[in-house]
């Protein structure tokens, strides 16, 4: 019954055309479930991507970085980003008023992209400062271009990760409901057979009849949540 | 002893600018479980985003549109474009060769954008044959940015959602698996506590001791799908 649509593709395009490199870099993080690992590897990792000194990322309060000493940095910028707000993008000046200096205040100049709202997850890039040109620390139409695709494709795999995990726990809860039945019947079918006389083992199949009973209910209910449905 | 970041917003962007409407067709996508209903509300909806005749939703093989007649196509092109593989978006001419003319053949100028590659998730909007203007049918940059803007700010919503719902499926579980712990305890102290004599009743309590003995097993197993481990 159903026609197939003829259709020509007159404008199939990416967003932007990727360096090699960028794409290494996207194929390894689909075929990754640790994200933060996967974006700070040794061999390929974010700060390849831009001209910078270092790169981090954020999840769910957790930081990996190109450079050890970057994890805690990392974390504190998430956490002043978030009261950015609606910010998707920012660039960072750090200012190292008021306090002795550290080892990381060289990195100074930081480009951050967030790429998951809900669990605080950030991209930054570090830059140092360099006293011989003063522009050094100014971050391009062009890398934030790059960073910006970076977060869409990110974006995309935790998506496609979230919804997968969501469709693994999904069936591994249809499966308990299955394995929670079958024992449940031959005690059912066992408590009903038992015969009693006296008062203590009457009361004690009444217990267990109504424990039962309860039990029915439950294993009902972790059925439903296996079809999808909240109780 | 963590002394705050101090940090100067130097450069905060959003990438495009947005229109009023847009921001609040946003707005209720964030507000609203049914984002194919949302997407396609008769007083606001992305049709009204872009100089177009309709405009279509598709997302795991439902369609909902702004123009009835346009669910089956849309689903049709969604089908389609998955074979497209790793595009983002594509601006379709359709053809009509070979067979006979249809009522929606006159859409015959399509931007498709995906945002949900795992989840056939595509936006879609058409446009009608002008014959007195031959180049209607052209999808200008500006219209290419809005999509591309509403596919990023889509994909964090989906995002989100599927974090929440994942969250609250985790914690149905949990509850679950307390409450199937209840009764059980109750079951195995009433079938421990029965005095049995003859051989009938004596082979039914092993049964219902055998049964209890599994059943705590897999409520164990219940726990710790509630704890995020799959079994």
């Amino acid at each position: 019954m159903a026609q197939a649509i003829q259709v020509n593709l007159v404008n199939a395009v990416r967003v932007h055309d990727t360096s090699p490199q960028y794409r290494q870099l996207v194929d390894r993080l689909r075929q990754n479930d640790n994200l933060l690992a996967a974006l700070t590897a040794a061999d390929l990792n974010i700060a390849n991507l831009l001209p910078c000194e270092a790169a981090a990322v954020t999840r769910n309060g957790e930081a990996a970085s190109t450079a050890g000493e970057l994890d805690y940095l990392a974390l504190q910028l998430a956490e002043t980003l978030l009261d950015t707000g609606d910010q998707e993008q920012v660039c960072i000046q750090r200012a190292a008023e008021g306090r002795e200096a550290r080892e990381d205040d060289t990195f100074c100049s930081v480009l951050a992209v967030r790429f998951s709202p809900s669990e605080a997850g950030w991209l930054l890039w570090f830059r140092k400062q360099d006293a011989s040109s003063g522009d050094q620390t100014r971050w391009t139409d062009a890398d934030i271009a790059v960073a910006q695709r970076l977060r869409v494709d990110l974006l995309e795999i935790c998506l496609a990760q979230a919804t997968a995990a969501r469709e693994a726990h999904t069936q591994a809860v249809r499966r308990l409901a299955h394995d929670l039945s079958t024992p449940l019947q031959t005690l059912d079918m066992s408590a009903s057979m038992l015969k009693v006389q006296d008062e203590r083992n009457t009361d004690l199949k009444q217990h267990m009849v109504d424990a039962i009973a309860q039990l029915r209910q439950r294993v009902e209910q972790v059925q439903q949540l296996g079809r999808g449905k909240l109780p």
